[in-house]
């Protein structure tokens, strides 16, 4: 039987409402308060997006866990509308107030655990405070939102960043009425993505009439006469709205952690050890608010995310009462719905290879989700980063309108159990002709990563097919159709099919970059030359992403 | 560069059509000639019953290759309608047959792949040679019962057989009009699954209309006056019907091997080595002709899937060409589309691993596909079954209407990379309302196994519930409503809000066998009961499964 224990919560979301109801059954004797500073405990925050749309039409079904339910089933002592102003760690107290009466308290504890999430982050912009500007993180913020767009219904509405949340308020105020745009001070959307990824969703956003103003960032706002509002933009251009949604990002909210004199990390989150333990052995942090471990390299990162969250809330209480449970890091999965593309990310992007210096390789496939000969198979561009030594998974891109999530989630777990690229090819999943293929997309990234590391055939990439060096030269094999549509500079056009009787066409004394449409035809092409004694180099992802990458330098 | 070869592949279906592109991607100067006995070559034989539907609406669709797209493209020399006859290993030669002209020819290889598929079990049933009972197996097979459907338009058909095709044309059959009834000889459909699991998906047949006989076998067909079919069953029950078609099960087509002295198990497949090697060097086998390993235990399996038979024709000719590649070895994973329905399976089931011997512990979960709150959450059914030591997955069985797949595959990748159920609870998948929850169902599935191993709760199972011993009492802990509508016979009834309050009316000395719908209110039920020092146990998997299971044992 667990020790009866007084246990504070500080927090009722996510993690905060995982701990508590891990701890009550962990101990049905202990003391179990959770204070929450907002009237609402355990609500779906990732699902007011969809609630703003229209798409979950009850504001209720946001409510995960109520209050009552909390006292009911888990005994848990909830206090609401409660703020937890002080932590006085030598005597294992907080100070709380209730914020309706005023009525302050001091509350002991034997173990206190910090879930007090991250707060939306409000750039000094001039105007920033109009209430025609607005963040979106708790319910207040989405009910003030909400009777925004009933008084507004249409018109033009600018979403400030281009993340996830930014994405997904686009399409919400579209599928209300409203003209959307999105502006984004970076060069892309969703920097989780590497450029070339994410310019599939930038041209999709285009597609579907979200105006993009990328490397714009919002340097003045300013109330119009008329009830709505002018944003300045950093390149001297205007535009003019109703509403503007703020979702720059969030940063973790550490006030009470730091007056405590609990240690923050670089990163600006709570510092927690393994088992989501702070500076202080008696006080625990979790989710949001606290920087994680990367799971590949074990460095410090910042990862919000709500399943880290809740599953770091069950550590926490379970290391309170006495069980030695391990945080196994953070991956960075997360998945993101646009409009009708699905974008998934898993483990590291170039960006963070770079920055930690760890050598990679990376390839590009675009499978179809299912066999092609059943009714409706849509294409999944699949990017793979993997050790150029090991072929060790290091990250994946996905980008698709159907079954994305699924080939995420599998190399989410390729990527956490450690596998390689050579581990790919041999994946035994569930074919059947509506779920997938006998060669899945999975496989199929596979296959082509280790052909690379085993040497079959050499791989070179858009940067290099953009500016070839003088001794390269650029071979299209796709068939006169395809090469008329469009190819890149300076291409030399053979069709696969007439190659073998052709050969005599092309110099031996260079390297031929050839390319297709995706990649798959100009391996063939590869494996004939490089027999037949030519020096060449396969495009991966083909002129798909040839197309991406140079739009996206063009940017 | 790979050293030139004669390579001769008999059969041009999955793994017969993988080994000859690949061979011909190895090496660019062998000569590769590929004899298929019928008309076509790399047709999608999973398709058929979906172009039978109507779903897949052009039979071209089905030509994954063409011989002539083989031809141009890999330069291979394919020979259709030419069957060959004999092997003479000494000589290295095949003796084949051109079956319109009559034409024979000697054709030495330094390489042969034997791809020559499996055939549909043809019981010798009195009558099973009408022209009116048909099996699926090859495009004419296809032709032959499309033609017949078109003729009958509507009427009766009876299905022989309730694994996958059979259910497939169920469904096929239901939605061209017909009145199907499904005749399987054992206690339930689909027999790779537990009885339990099957149990679902007979409860949608016959929701979807379709009449099922189990436990039937069909002892005589006769054909009546009428043009017609009479169906004599085992039970003296008897069926009329227009068409029947046959589907208990394939074997491998061994004759060609068998008669040139190959090995062949004990499972009537060919024995191959883990290079794909038969009992002689030079000839390879691969696909559904060919005994497998079992992924788990290494033991001898028929496993005739469409993603091993493809991979084993890549590493075939991987061998052929001296590099040395191993086929790791078949786990099983299958899916299957029952009307609405999503059946998927990976490892193994309890009935092989009673067979072999191997100790295990099994619970089930009922999670939502995605988060609770966004519209069209579906329940997914996971039976995960696991080592009672380690916690290492052994199995997994999952039925559902959305969201199947994903899981099936995931757990198949964790089942592979050897993870546990401990290793389940940690996975980071993607989180976005449309796609997943926070604790997504495998997370879940992982909890409430490693709940088990760790001692948090003591669980039973239906077969107990269905006969409680005289020490032990059931008690349901689900709403008083769902109480009235139906419980375990015997069951003491205590709603779990009112647990804590009426602990005084359950007795010490016996042990409670507690249970709610799904397993988890029972297990918050156990937590408490078992730390106020009553002996408990949690049914798992709840009502839903004890239903199933009690359902499945009445047949």
């Amino acid at each position: 039987m667990a020790e009866k224990k007084r246990v504070v919560i500080v927090g009722g979301v996510a993690g905060g409402a995982s701990a508590a109801a891990r701890c009550r059954r962990l101990s049905e004797d202990s003391e179990i308060v959770m204070f929450e500073r907002g009237e609402y405990i355990s609500f779906a925050n990732c699902g007011m997006p969809y609630h703003l749309s229209g798409g979950i039409a009850s504001r209720d079904e946001l409510f995960v866990q109520s209050p009552e339910r909390m006292r009911s089933r888990f005994r848990i002592d909830v206090r609401t509308l409660t703020e937890v102003k002080r932590i006085d760690r030598e005597r294992r107290e907080v100070f709380v107030r209730e914020l309706k009466t005023g009525r302050e308290e001091r509350v002991g504890y034997d173990a206190l655990v910090l879930s007090p999430g991250a707060e939306p982050i409000k750039p000094r912009i001039p105007g920033v405070e109009s209430s025609r500007v607005f963040t979106l993180r708790t319910i207040p913020d989405m009910d003030r939102l909400q009777a925004a767009l009933d008084r507004e219904k249409g018109g033009r509405a600018v979403i400030i960043g281009g993340g996830y949340i930014g994405l997904e308020m686009a399409e919400a105020l579209k599928s209300r009425g409203f003209e959307v745009a999105v502006v984004e001070a970076l060069p892309g959307v969703m920097s989780t993505l590497d450029p070339e990824m994410a310019a599939f969703i930038e041209e999709h956003l285009v597609a579907k009439g979200v105006e993009l103003r990328l490397k714009s960032a919002v340097s003045v706002i300013r109330e119009t006469g008329e009830g709505g509002l002018e944003l300045e933009l950093s390149n001297g251009q205007s535009l003019k709205c109703g509403l503007a949604v703020l979702a720059v990002g969030v940063k973790p909210e550490v006030s009470l952690a730091k007056e405590a004199g609990l240690a923050i990390g670089g990163l600006g989150g709570i510092v927690v050890d393994e088992q989501m333990r702070t500076s202080d052995p008696a006080i625990y942090a979790v989710g949001d608010a606290v920087e994680v471990r990367h799971f590949l390299d074990g460095k410090a990162a910042y990862i919000p995310l709500a399943g880290p969250a809740n599953r770091q809330g069950r550590i926490a209480a379970d290391n309170i009462f006495g069980r030695k449970s391990v945080y196994q890091n953070t991956q960075g999965t997360s998945i993101c719905k646009v409009f009708e593309l699905v974008v998934g990310i898993t483990g590291f992007n170039e960006k963070s290879l770079k920055a930690r210096k760890i050598p990679y390789e990376k390839i590009y496939v675009h499978p179809l989700h299912h066999a092609g000969y059943y009714p409706g198979a849509e294409p999944i561009t699949i990017k793979l980063l993997f050790s150029p030594e090991s072929g060790k998974l290091l990250g994946a891109q996905l980008v698709g309108t159907q079954g994305v999530d699924k080939r995420l989630d599998v190399l989410a777990v390729a990527l956490r159990a450690g596998l390689t690229v050579f581990d790919l090819e041999h994946l035994e999943l569930g074919y059947a002709p509506p779920y997938g293929s006998a060669k899945d997309p999975v496989n199929m990234a596979g296959f082509v990563a280790a052909n690379v590391l085993r040497g079959d055939v050499k791989i070179c990439h858009s940067e290099q097919a953009l500016s070839p060096l003088p001794g390269q030269m650029l071979l299209d094999v796709r068939t006169s159709g395809e090469f008329k549509r469009g190819t890149i500079p300076g291409a030399v056009h053979i069709p696969l099919d007439d190659l073998r009787d052709r050969l005599s066409e092309l110099p031996r004394e260079k390297e031929l970059l050839v390319f297709c449409q995706t990649g798959l035809r100009s391996y063939l092409a590869c494996r004939i030359l490089s027999q037949k004694g030519f020096n060449c180099r396969n495009l991966t992802g083909g002129y798909k992403i040839f197309q991406a990458a140079a739009g996206g330098l063009k940017k």
